[in-house]
């Protein structure tokens, strides 16, 4: 299992909104930032996924806010397999500023996997080499390896 | 307790996706655009509150995802107050297709309520017509009334 | 040529940024929004004409900004055909505030048409019904019909 | 005149839309993300202006799109001042695809200075830090130095 690195990302002035923060709903795109980021850097871009023909469908998301996060800050956001079983999938989220590691937010979102036309697949037996990038990461906190 | 116009959106191109469907993002902004809809028919606005020094902070927010909304469809988006003491307040959302009610997404956010500056304020005691408007929709079904 | 209802959309509160304005780059989504709309209304929806396999594709787009937008700011976007051969189309903007009937901004977008694979389509030979949507309407003000 | 690391993005999912492409809008807003990364590699960053007290204001953007982004490509976006005069900017963009060099499109923001109330100040007389970092790059190509 190799070291990945963590998912950075700078606050957008477009993100912000006339409270002087970051809206809420950009969390969760980060969420997903970092998630696709981490197929790529674990060897198997969602990209790649789908031009195999398989989708990652989102079912569920959803984020708890701690600290606002603000235009300019460097974030780092960090997924985490917290479910997998070949046919759905659940990532954790915690979002931290980079500059003091504060906790800016948390998170969760649930998935299950598809065909091109939204139809469950599962990967386990039809696509071994993606299973084993979500299977050998369940449970792995990115920033501790 | 008056009627309320429930609250339509039509999907526009730039919230569709690579998947042909909604970028999941998006329920949560309608989540917001339903909440303040709602709170300007129900006779206070959102831009009032702010005005008057009130700001309603987003401290959670979820949604689960049913069948995808594409790009053309007309959603209809209901908010029902599930929670409120004045200080905190909780919003559940159904998203259903206009056209034959399919129910789309389901969702919750949590708020507390602040000043412009982000300190809780207890609109009880110290706003009390923007404690009303909440007060007297608690648990209301909008499509219902 | 019929009578087309102007389009209209209220400022939601992601649409702002720490300006406490909307963001600039808000008004190029307004203008598809304001262009498809036409088209729904003209009676051949953009869906409509994916579907059909024709697809109307940006070349160029450009806004300029003279008076903020604001949230809550119920604004009118009014396009208009100015150019229109079968192949290229070119489309202008008048953004209003409703209330006031101010100029906010002007803007244009220019498109050529296209297959589903992004090869030209030349409309009057090969999409009569569509051709004639955009003929009928070169250089007419919709709010002046 | 100090070497400046161009500003890279690579495409997020949230970004693409049912044509399979990135969206059109999203230009305008790495044109922004662009220029503030300029401005702080130059040494003072649009936080920071905006906590002297300086705005950019927007006055109008523009984008001409040649070849289409798509997901998770990388992207090269490269502005240079084309006009500056203390009170008003012109800037121009040059989006590439960073993996064959391919210019995906061009754009020019034009902007002008103004106070946090939006009242027009004049760089060169009260802002003579922020007068120099513009001055110093006109006409300068960032991928040259």
């Amino acid at each position: 299992m190799d070291k990945i690195d963590l998912y950075e990302h700078r606050v957008s002035y477009y993100e912000t909104d006339q409270m002087g923060i970051v809206h809420h709903s950009n969390y969760i795109r980060w969420f997903e930032d970092a998630r696709v980021d981490f197929l790529e850097k674990a060897g198997f871009s969602y990209k790649k996924m789908e031009e195999t023909g398989v989708m990652i469908v989102v079912l569920g998301a959803s984020c708890q806010y701690k600290v606002p996060a603000r235009y300019e800050d460097r974030v780092v956001v960090i997924p985490k397999i917290s479910e997998f079983n070949g046919l759905k999938l659940k990532v954790t989220y915690r979002v931290l500023n980079k500059a003091d590691g504060t906790l800016l937010a948390t998170g969760e979102t649930s998935h299950c996997f598809t065909d091109l036309n939204l139809k469950p697949v599962r990967t386990k037996k039809d696509y071994p080499e993606i299973y084993k990038i979500f299977y050998d990461y369940i449970d792995v906190d990115l920033d501790k390896l």
